[in-house]
């Protein structure tokens, strides 16, 4: 009673296309699906390297035109994992063709792009999901059922950094291989796009929505040599930007991204400050999650520190014992189980591209207020 | 041979007046200094807790008016205790009677009474200090020791938070014994002068000068009961304050503090990235210094954990044996031993009122940013 | 240009079938290695849940009698993966079939089962290895580059300890299904076989022979319900382990392990103290080594917090990017791909039979001090 | 209404006369005590050194002789702040003379000489106490606290560490000022007695009684040059002291001290394992307790840290506000208060002579134990 095939065509083999083949690979080891996935064809435009991309991870076939590969009557979901400035394009016409697609986040390099892309998805009415993985580390989850079951209480306070330091020498050069995301016009922003997105997202499915930003950028950098241009280019992209927000539940908003922050690698921080509790998150060490209960008894109290490893918590049945941690990869592998989950059961798993567009317009009023200096809307 | 003595008169005999009191009773237990201090005679209104208080701590007088303890001529310092509201004219006065002034922060409820206080001390040269004692917790004055030896490099970023969670209740009263602090009339402003101020004097004086800031603030709860009308009264001061602020060094600010952070009682945090190296430190773990190197080998990088308590850290060799902390009271002894060695030595111990007016400018700025949601210059 | 299959005939689909399935599975993906694993069969007796457990990890087929499988041609590699008890018998048969094999730890209940098994595959030359995961936790692989660069010096102290919780309940039955390891005559012993024998292989590895040891062993909870006989029988393994050792080298060991340390799923930590620098790990974040080198200069010295997500660290350039990290099944991951890698190179992957066997004479030791109080050679 | 005096003479001026010094000094400004402890004489052989000290902290006279200062009818207290070796005579002495007696840990250089200081004091009805301060760190009285309660359950373990790195150098001497603790004949024994001693005093007193022990010792540098002979001498001291034991109570002990532990300047831990419960406490970071309750709710257990710095946390309502640390002085200023709050209840503050003397029976079994490889009774 063999399981009916997910036919999978994958759009990228850089540090996502793997990160995304893995998950395919691995959701069926660990979870009961209703549709046996299939990596059926990978696509980019280097045969050379695509060829061994595909060798090292199975896919029975290749593409070296994503128009073709969109094309192929074979293939049932299309997986963005190209640079951002592909996105667009590539979404737009897999939905003309009917096929399901995820994409990796941001959604387009700006909320314009995004709304399109919103479009096309519900007007094909094809199943959609933006790969925002955070949400799926199973500490995020726990905070998430924490929030809704109200153990917080009303919400005064949302913090969240992602600091990074890779970028800090001068000598780094900008574009090309493997280093778009210093390249405005393919990633369509710095950090703001790159980390910051991912702190919103997380933060509109727990905290919800986002009234009004004032923000800050800069570029430390002024000059970079560029890749592909072979001379020194004005860098365009923001290096580090902040932000201070009001939630519509009449919370504030601390955001904080950077790469020139020496000592953090990926440093994606939350806490959340409520009426009657508090959690902390840190991807440095995101098998755990940090949690305060004003109502312990008094002497007793203090932050627990919660190994997000037992069979209760979110995900964790699926994998290894109580004690053994599981890692970044799995969050990836829980949203592609999710996502096939929810192709049998109806419903859309979140975030669906319109969901993930709402954090569009998130970074793009950041970016508005960082260049006039006002509060802006972040609804619109 | 005895020593010269020192004769102080303390205004206050609350949480601050305790502290002073404390830290010239130790000072000369642990340090050599050029003069004796003496507890010559405490101030308050009520005169009942005012004997306690002198008892408790060998003060040989009191005076339960600060118009008439200045006027004694066996008075060389007056050390000001009192709530925000008495600080300018109770300064102003002794410096016109030629006392020495030891002020506890904030300076002035604003940088117009601060700055009135400068001219008043400036005029009067006598010596001053406000007590901003957080600049010498040992592993603070490390922090400062690795700037000024340039361990960290150029500066990018500059975070501090000041988390607390007192006020959380709507049944607290404001106003009154021990809760002046909610009465913007007695206070000033509410954490933006008595946490972030803290945060402010740190960074100016381990980051230099702020350029321009843009804030916001929050009062949660709208109203409570007033202990001194007795009726339900509108809360002015801020429950909240947030700023994002660009220094004159080019690097960028994010500043924090609340009375809303539920699972904390006093976290005052800084971390400091540069080129070369950061640094972290923690109120709640004050005897710890954070510190990361990039210049380490690169498989053994990694955050340092400094037990800030061997004999070669600042201040420790007078205090016990590796190992063995000391606490949050030390840094007043240090504060209050460094002053009278300024004494000796001629050189101002910092900071002097000058030196803490530039806080009240930035708070200034953060408030007025908060009120109109422009940027503000921190510098007028 | 397909690369030559190395057939794996797995025996066991509990936890640790799971492990090394998921190893086998994975290795490629990550690792170029000179040949490809197949998972050609799954053996257990209980057909139904074969079945599944081969749906879903893919193998090819399935036996019912672990015999069948040894005997089969197209099967190169035997992996045992089953209860302590079928250790030895598998072994020696696959031995004698020419089979290479792979065995979960202990590698015999006790020395002297453990001794047959090396003879066996030492006659018979075929490649073996036992499943010490351990080591190639890169944070630990990391502490092994360092001790032998010689970055501690000479060695003063060996710690570690494993600590669970999950036999706490005296309502816990012994022996079935997922319970065998509280049955002596499956399991060998309790805690000494199951977690010393880990701490043990690791020390061995890092520091070097273990001289002599007097152990002590508690079994708290004296009688349980025991599920194969429906009576209440008495708990024969040991509850607790706890030992003090001499090594060759001259160092002092502390070893212990228990499962009624509430609080602790699995906590496996190490910490060893040479002349220049101390280690110190702890498997509830084994994505960090704590590392301490008094060289480092006065006042900045401290215990670092190494994230081990580096591309220089061990491992780590297979996987994602720095500051991501991996979890527990990696380790299997590792040792798969080194144990295939070793295959090509022709270099044995450690621990070999013989290798492990070594483990066996020290937990032996601990038992046999145990019982008599005496200090007992781990030699012999 | 003057409080009666309470006259103190003190022998030694080193670390521990000034700690003591100190809790007497500070001890009425933060507590109300029914005496008023008066620094009424400082003794120690060298007189210009003891000049110092005695100016520095106050004290109204000297005295170069021990034998004078206890026949001085103005001194109601000899406080033993001398080394191990100078314990008993003056104990005895100062007992037959009627006064009472603090003296510094531990009591006698071994148990033989321990139990005739009990008798002395016991004979004499005088008050006694030993200074065992880690009883009064507020975290590890809080440990107390729940253990009392039972929130920890029936103990399973209890391990404890004090770890040092102060003696590696092969260089230090032996011997004379500031180092008498590498002198056997001075200490009575090296770390055994030293830090092992604290300890077991903690544990004696959170977890009851031990009956036998096995134990192991080292000295890793055998021979150093000696201060007082100007010759290298063998070193007869215990660098390293590690024992298992069993408790009455059932629960099993593991304890280790040394010098030779790089990176850690003065790591006191212990860790209790109860059915419910379990503890964790670092004198490190003194001013917190970790705390896992098995009884909370299972997705939302963890260890708390617990910041042990409330009002109605041990002792700390004397001190400032939650969230501000005391350090390591402070437990010596709570044993001065209990033992003089003792003076006016009549309930003797522990531990007493007799309570301390049964650390000394456990560290003789130790020693024995090391000696000859043998199980060794604690108890006499």
């Amino acid at each position: 009673m063999a399981k009916k095939p997910l036919n999978i065509g994958m759009v990228g083999y850089g540090f996502m296309g793997r990160a995304h083949s893995n998950a395919f690979s691995q959701a069926p080891h660990f979870f009961d699906l209703p549709f046996q996935p299939v990596l059926k064809a990978a696509c980019a435009r280097n045969a050379e390297k695509l060829k061994a991309f595909a060798d090292q991870w199975g896919y029975q076939s290749t593409e070296t035109d994503w128009r073709k590969l969109i094309e192929r009557k074979d293939i049932d979901l299309i997986d963005i994992a190209a640079s951002n400035d592909m996105h667009m394009e590539i979404a737009i016409a897999a939905a003309a063709a009917g096929k399901m697609i995820m994409c990796e986040k941001p959604l387009g390099r700006n909320s314009t792009e995004s709304r399109k892309m919103v479009e096309a998805v519900e007007t094909a009415k094809v199943a959609n999901m933006v790969w925002y993985n955070y949400r799926r580390i199973p500490a995020v989850t726990l905070a998430k059922q924490f929030i809704d079951e109200g153990k917080l209480g009303k919400i005064f306070h949302y913090r969240a950094k992602f600091l990074q330091d890779w970028t800090i020498s001068a000598d780094l050069p900008q574009g090309g291989q493997g280093l778009w995301r210093l390249d405005a016009g393919m990633a369509g922003s710095g950090v703001t796009g790159d980390l910051l997105a991912h702190c919103i997202d997380t933060s509109l499915w727990l905290n919800g929505g986002i009234d009004k930003v004032v923000g800050m950028t800069e570029t430390f950098i002024k000059e970079r040599h560029h890749n592909l241009t072979g001379k020194t280019e004005k860098v365009e992209i923001d290096d580090a930007s902040l932000f201070l927000a009001r939630y519509d539940n009449g919370s504030l908003g601390n955001f904080e991204a950077t790469r020139y922050a020496r000592g953090h690698k990926a440093l994606y921080t939350l806490e959340i400050n409520g009426e009657n509790a508090s959690i902390f998150w840190d991807l440095h060490d995101l098998h755990r999650l940090q949690y305060f209960d004003h109502r312990d008894e008094g002497r007793s109290r203090g932050w627990r520190s919660i190994h997000v490893t037992d069979g209760d918590h979110p995900y964790m049945s699926k994998w290894w014992v109580p004690g053994l941690q599981i890692g970044y990869e799995h969050s990836f592998v829980h949203q592609a189980a999710d996502f096939i989950e929810g192709l049998g059961s109806g419903i859309s798993a979140a975030p669906t591209f319109r969901e993930a567009m709402a954090t569009d317009l998130v970074t793009d009023a950041v970016l508005k207020s960082a260049r006039n200096g006002q509060w802006e809307s972040a609804k619109s």
